[in-house]
C-alpha cells in the first residue's frame, strides 16, 4: 500500500533553497534569466540531482529537459510533472522552481519507498517560461502545445545581447536532439505558487486549479484637443484624460459585474500628452486587459468595453482608436486530472479549494495536447515576480504530498 | 474733436506681420524666445519704429522697453499701453506682439492727426512674459508689481544655455539703467488675443476684461499596490489609476458646478507606474489646476478637491500625497479703466462683452500698482501657443480703435 507514503518536506525545502542560491540577489530573490550563465548552472545542478535519482535525462531542440523514471508497463506514456527553472529579473525563489523540484521530490520519495509506478514518470523543465529575456513567455511549452512554430521560437532574440535562442542554447550546452512535438505524456501536473492572494488570505493549503482564464489585450487611444487650462471654458472641452477616466472606471465595473472570476484592468502603461500642467490633455494612450475562464463571458466583456469606449468618445468629442492585440483562449483543465488532485487532497485531509489561474503557465499550453491539471500553493500576500516572493515550507510540503498521491492515482502502482 | 479719429488697420497688420518674420517658422508661427538673438532683432526693430514715431526710448534693469510720448500737462504720470514681444517656442504671431504694436499704432495715429494728450503716453515691452526660456512667466512685470525680487529675477537661468537673465540682457545690449520699480503710470491698458474660444465662437469683436482668474496648482500622487492583472481578484485591488480616474472626474465636476467662470483640470502631465500592461497601476502622479476669479470660490474648490482626494484614497486603499505648489490671487481690474474701455466700445458701436482672463498676463501683475484693464481680440478657435494661432486684421483694428479711445478718454486731450 502506498497511501501512507509522504514526501520529505525538509529535503524539498533544502532543494528549493539550494536552487535559489544560483543567481541569488541581495534582497532574497533570484535573478536567473533564460539561457544565461546562471540558468546553465541551475540546469547542471538539476541534471546532477536527476542522475542521483537514477533518472534518464534527455534534452530537446528547445532545451526542454526531460528526466524519465521507468514504469512497470511497457508502452504507456509517462505521467509528467514540472514547470520551469528560469526566473524574472530580480524575481522570487519559488515561481517555477517549486514545480520542477516538487516533481523531483515525488520521485525521490518513491525511490526511498521502492515504489514502481505502472506508467513511467517524467519531470520537465520547460525553457523560457518567463519571457523576460526572450519574448514571448511560455515559449517552449507553446511550441509543445502547437501555439508557436519551432523555427520562429528558436530565432527569438535576447533583449540583452540580441543573440538568438538557439545560439544561446548551444552556448550553454542545452541544445538537444529530441523533437519537441514528438514527446508524449499520458497526463501532466504542474505545481506552482498562486501568485495571487486567494489561498493566503483564506488560509487554504492547496488550490485545485480547474481552469485558466482566457485573456484579451487591447491598445486604445483617445484623441481630443489640447488647449489652455485657464482660457478654455469647461463647456467646449475635448479632454482626452476625462475619456480615460471614464474608461478606467467602466473597465473596473465590467469586471466587478462578473465577480468573482472576471478581471478587467487598464494597465500601468499609460501615456498622456502633450505633457504640461496647464494644458488640457489632448491625447491618451493606454492598454486594457480583460480575463475570464469562459469565452462567452469574454465576448460579453469585449462588447461592453467597445460600447463604453465608443460612448465615452462620442460624449466628450474624442477620436477613438481601439485595437485588439491578443486573444488567448481560456483553458479548462482535464476533469480526470483535476479529480485526481481533489481526491488526493481529501484523502490526505488537506484544506483545498477550486481556483482559476489568472496568470499564464506552461500547463496552459501543455493542456492543448495532454490531460493536465495544476496545483497552487499559497504565496504570502499574493506577491510574485518580486524578490520578496515567499512561500512557507509546510505549504510546499502539503502541495507536494497532494502531487505525489495524484500522480500515484493517475500512473497506477505496479 | 478726436471722436472721429480711427487707427490705420492696414499699417497695424503690416507691422504685426513684419514682426512675425523675425523667428518665422515653417508652419506660419514665430519662434522668438526671450533674450535670444531673434528677440534682439525684434527689439531693435521696435526701437527703430519708436524713433520714427518720435518717441523717447528707455530701457530698465530688467530689459523692459519704455517708449514715451510727451503730454501737455507737466507732472502727470503716463498712460501705459503694452504687452510683450517674446513668444512661446514655435508659438504664434499674435500672442503679446499685438499688445505692443496696438500701442504703437495708437501713437502713430495721434501723430498723424497732430493730437497731443494731457497725460503722456508710453508703450511698454515687458521682458519674458512667456517664461519658456526663463521660468517663471511674467517675470519682469512681476518685479514691477512687487511679486518677484529683482535680484532673483535677474539670476534666473536660461533652460537652453544656463546663462542668467542679466548676462543675456547684457549680451544682446538690453540691460538698461532704469530702476524697474521707480517707473510710474497713471493707468495701463494691455491688448491681447483671447487665447480662448469665447469671442470667436460668439462673434464678439472685443472682450472687455474686467478680471483675471486666480489659480492654484497642486502636485498629487496616489500610491496603491502593483500586482498581476490576472491573478489579483477585483475585490482586493488597490488600483492607483482607478483613484486618478475618480479624481479626474471629480475635478471636472467641481468646475462644472461653478460654471461658467470656474476651470478645473488634471493637466496633461501624468505618470503611471510601474509601466506594464499586465500589472495593475501601483502609483500615479499628476497635477491639478483650479481657476476662478473669486478667492472665496477658489477656497471652496480647494476644499472640495482635498475632500474628494481623501475620500477616493480611503475608498480604494491608496496613500495620498497632495501638495499645493502655487496660489496666484485673482485680479479685479480697475473699475474706471474697464469703464473707459466699455464706453469706447459703445461710442464706436463695436460688439463687446465682459470677459474674465483665464490666462496670466503682464497686466495682472501691473494691476498690483497701477489702475489697469485689458482688451481681448478674438482668436480663431481659441488656439494659442501654437504656430496655427490666428487673428483677423479687422478684429485687431477694432480692438485697437477701442484702445485709442479708451486711452484718449483716460489721458485727456490737451
Amino acid at each position: 500500500m502506498t497511501s501512507g507514503i509522504r514526501v520529505d518536506g525538509k529535503r524539498l525545502w533544502d532543494s528549493v533553497m539550494a536552487m535559489s542560491e544560483i543567481g541569488a540577489t541581495a534582497n532574497g530573490g533570484s535573478h536567473r534569466l533564460t539561457l544565461s550563465d546562471e540558468d546553465k548552472v541551475a540546469r547542471d545542478l538539476f541534471s546532477r540531482w536527476c542522475a542521483d535519482a537514477d533518472l534518464a535525462l534527455t534534452v530537446d531542440e528547445m532545451g526542454d529537459m526531460f528526466a524519465l523514471r521507468a514504469g512497470a508497463e511497457a508502452g504507456r506514456a509517462p505521467v509528467g510533472m514540472g514547470s520551469h527553472l528560469d526566473t524574472q529579473p530580480y524575481g522570487g525563489r519559488f515561481d517555477g522552481v517549486f514545480g520542477v523540484l516538487a516533481g523531483l521530490e515525488v520521485i525521490r520519495t518513491l525511490n526511498d519507498h521502492g515504489v514502481t509506478t505502472a506508467a513511467p514518470l517524467e519531470i520537465v523543465n520547460w525553457t523560457n517560461e518567463e519571457g523576460a529575456r526572450f519574448a514571448p513567455s511560455m515559449l517552449a511549452s507553446g511550441v509543445y502545445g502547437g501555439i508557436f512554430d519551432l523555427d520562429w521560437a528558436q530565432s527569438r532574440k535576447a533583449v540583452d545581447s540580441g543573440a538568438t535562442l538557439i545560439d544561446e542554447l548551444k552556448r550553454i550546452g542545452y541544445h538537444g536532439e529530441g523533437s519537441v512535438r514528438d514527446h508524449e505524456f499520458s497526463a501532466f501536473f504542474e505545481c506552482h505558487i498562486e501568485q495571487g492572494p486567494i489561498l493566503d488570505s483564506g488560509g487554504i493549503a492547496v488550490g485545485v486549479v480547474n481552469a485558466a482564464q482566457g485573456f484579451r489585450w487591447y491598445d486604445i487611444s483617445l484623441e481630443g484637443f489640447a488647449s489652455h487650462t485657464g482660457s478654455t471654458p469647461m463647456a467646449g472641452r475635448r479632454n482626452a484624460l476625462l475619456g480615460l477616466a471614464r474608461v478606467v472606471q467602466a473597465v473596473d465595473d465590467i469586471a466587478h459585474e462578473r465577480a468573482p472570476l472576471a478581471r478587467g484592468t487598464v494597465g500601468s502603461q499609460v501615456e498622456v500628452g502633450p505633457g504640461s500642467r496647464n494644458v488640457i490633455p489632448g491625447i491618451v494612450q493606454f492598454t486594457v486587459d480583460l480575463r475570464h475562464p469562459s469565452a462567452d463571458t469574454l465576448d460579453a466583456m469585449d462588447a461592453a468595453l467597445r460600447a463604453v469606449c465608443a460612448e465615452v468618445a462620442a460624449d466628450i468629442g474624442l477620436q477613438l482608436s481601439l485595437e485588439q492585440i491578443s486573444d488567448t483562449a481560456p483553458v479548462a483543465f482535464d476533469e480526470a486530472c483535476v479529480a485526481a488532485v481533489k481526491r488526493a487532497c481529501e484523502r490526505l485531509g488537506i484544506s483545498h479549494e477550486y481556483i482559476t489561474s489568472g496568470a499564464g503557465h506552461d500547463a496552459c499550453y501543455v493542456a492543448n495536447r495532454v490531460p493536465t491539471a495544476m496545483l497552487f500553493a499559497p504565496c504570502k500576500d499574493g506577491i510574485s515576480h518580486h524578490e520578496s516572493e515567499r512561500a512557507e515550507p509546510e505549504d510546499l510540503e502539503a502541495v507536494t504530498n497532494v502531487l505525489l498521491h495524484a500522480v500515484l492515482d493517475t500512473a497506477g502502482v505496479a
